[in-house]
């Protein structure tokens, strides 16, 4: 393999669903990673179990089953490890750090176990290790631990930290489903694998707390100090009687430090319907960060899926490559970039109130004007009767000329009184608001 | 001043709320910072109006009037702006950034206004702009899109952008208050100015979605392509209308990157109940970042606030200067850090259900076993009759081995059938759960 002069050679450790999202993400995504970071990025030699397997958008000749080709490839800058498992892979790592080849991992059951190690051999060749990818996939919520809240005194994580049993206790309270029910649905939709056991019994959560709450607290926390309760041996009824209480219930990482030390849990919990997390549906992932200087952060998104993990993985790359930020939004914010649309064009959905005449056949008016522009109603609510009646009507999405010119014909009617009130609607499901 | 051989002196523009937070900060975690990032930093001379001025924990001697005193400083490294203001803030920021001194600021008017000019001059002399705490205080967005989304094709940005107005509008819709009777409670507790126009306006908020949408969509927008309408205008039967159809008002930043263009607009809309934004309350902010391949990322934070605003100067100063994460992380996590507290010493409030045969005097007993162990009680259900009751409490925050002590005894009482059920409780406002 020749590389390309200039570019930065990226070598893989496995090719699965995240692996195939990062080649991909690196050939279609080359033009804009490079105006943004300065870099061209080349997608090296790929370590795989079975070369003859095909996988799409990936070049087969790329492809090895000999490690050695990509841990000691002297053109590979950053070894990108999706593999998972703990051995080899360990020691695949600890060959390229050594060598002084930057790692980027999403191997959270490694990092959990054997970071403090990597991490050691990484300082003695001044190697660089990432791990974003590790948890919560897109969730930048390892950069945000040991970058933002550096300096800040973190004194609690509490997080929903594993999408499979968030789905599945989702749909329990609220379609009611069993728990063997909800699980088979979080299987047909992808969101849990065919052996689910280290989702729903904790295991992963446990993983990922420890290397959050390491971060957080700035102190060892291993895979073994978790300790982790699931959500397979949970009662419908207490469900139920949690919900009448006014509680929702998670499966929590909770790890605080206080006076006494820190603790570090994962248990399924009683949240307050009024808690941050209570709204954390579906298979969605949230870290809550507590400290007394910056107060509540949290950060919430899709704790899985291969472009997800993915988006973590470049993120990474790109923070070990470095960027030249200032050429970057020098170039960014001088040129125009983008245009911008005519405000006349923007859409959004819309609410309007009308001050009406409570006449026979103002609706039908108002209805065919709205038609008339080419909008559309969603919902009409009329209340009050005589000269003080109210017309509110919400519409589905359209452009601001289109309500303009609706609500210019619309005033002109006898019936209408005053001026319209227009609001913008966010959220109906129709994309912009 | 001399300076303290291998410290980083960091200069300070301003010394109002947010400058005094930074010296603190810079001052009482000196060790921390050093620990974590390598670095030892020195707070340098201040520029302020008034020299004579007390400042509870700042040096005086290190108060100047003289803007050449900081900027011309050789011995500093990094520049603080937290003077506000557009002029003569841009031309003493200007002349650091030609020195080569890299700048951090809080400053929102000025980088909505003049961020591509100053990122011309940082590019040319290679100094470092940085300026997450110009938007949303610790919230870290500028740092989540320029280096975690640098890749991304970000295709929205909907934010709450202004703590007063949420907190006015959370109020109106909460307590039913007229606008002016909830501006009046805002300035009350400090989340509103004594001139509130910029806020409740909405200039603030379209300041802050022009610096987003620049960086999210790699596109110039300035502060006058951002169309803003407040909330002084909005009627309370708008309100009350809206949340009878599902909905609650907030004062939105829109920003959307689609086929015809960019689009970017601040106006107070409704959102679906169900949606994300609308559970955000009070004087939070949460910005809403979306892109086909991660998803919809959201951060949620306090968005002002003296404290949490100098998080994000502290963080960014060591961006600016770069930190050994390696080392840091070797350090953290191969030492033990902080101890693990023994897990029977882990406080949380409980839940427990207990099977119980419906006889006189049951609830007596359990109350009494669970007073004689140290906790309390919060709540008590009482349900079904005869051999099939079923008793519920939910117990005030309380050790584990308190616990188990207390459900030891209640396992033996002969009321009690099979194996009590306890699950944790998060959010009773007692803190840990």
């Amino acid at each position: 393999m020749t590389a390309d002069s200039g570019a930065v050679r990226i070598g893989l450790l496995g090719c699965g669903t995240v692996g195939q999202s990062v080649v991909r993400w690196l050939d279609e995504g080359g033009a804009t990673i490079e105006r943004a970071s300065g870099h061209r990025l080349e997608v090296g030699p790929i370590l795989v179990r079975d070369a003859a397997r095909p996988r799409p958008g990936v070049d087969p000749a790329l492809l090895t089953t000999d490690p050695a080709r990509v841990l000691d490839d002297p053109d590979v800058s950053v070894i990108v490890e999706v593999m998972g498992g703990v051995q080899p892979t360990l020691d695949y790592l600890r060959r390229a750090l050594e060598r002084g080849v930057s790692v980027v991992t999403a191997n959270k059951q490694l990092m959990a176990r054997h970071g403090p190690e990597l991490f050691d051999v990484a300082q003695a060749s001044g190697a660089e290790l990432r791990f974003e990818a590790s948890v919560c996939a897109a969730i930048p919520v390892i950069k945000v631990l040991r970058e933002s809240l550096l300096a800040a005194e973190v004194t609690a994580v509490t997080g929903i930290v594993n999408g499979t049993t968030n789905f599945i206790l989702t749909e329990m309270a609220r379609v009611g489903l069993g728990y063997e029910e909800a699980l088979a649905r979080a299987q047909e939709l992808g969101y849990a694998e065919a052996d689910p056991t280290d989702d729903v019994g904790g295991a992963d959560a446990a993983a990922k707390m420890a290397i959050l709450s390491s971060l957080a607290f700035h102190s060892r926390v291993g895979i073994d100090d978790v300790p982790y309760e699931g959500i397979d041996d949970l009662q419908p009824e207490d469900l139920a009687q949690a919900a009448d209480l006014g509680f929702v219930v998670k499966l929590l990482g909770v790890a605080r430090s206080q006076a006494g030390g820190i603790s570090v849990r994962v248990y399924p919990g009683l949240v307050s319907r009024g808690h941050r997390l209570a709204a954390i549906g579906g298979p969605d992932n949230a870290v809550l960060l507590e400290s007394p200087t910056t107060g509540e952060l949290m950060l919430v998104g899709p704790g899985a899926g291969g472009d997800a993990t993915a988006s973590a993985v470049v993120a990474d790359i790109l923070s070990v490559l470095g960027t030249h930020q200032g050429s970057f939004l020098h170039n960014a914010l001088a040129d125009s970039g983008r245009p911008l649309m005519p405000p006349d064009e923007v859409t959004s959905a819309f609410y309007v109130r009308l001050s009406v005449a409570d006449r026979p056949g103002v609706l039908a008016k108002v209805a065919s004007i709205v038609a008339d522009e080419g909008l559309s109603i969603r919902t009409v609510v009329q209340s009050g009767t005589g000269d003080e009646a109210r017309l509110v009507l919400v519409l589905h999405e359209g452009r601001e000329r289109q309500m303009k010119a609706a609500l210019a014909r619309v005033s002109e009617m006898d019936e209408v009184r005053g001026e319209p009130v227009v609001l913008r609607v966010l959220g109906t499901g129709e994309g912009e608001p």
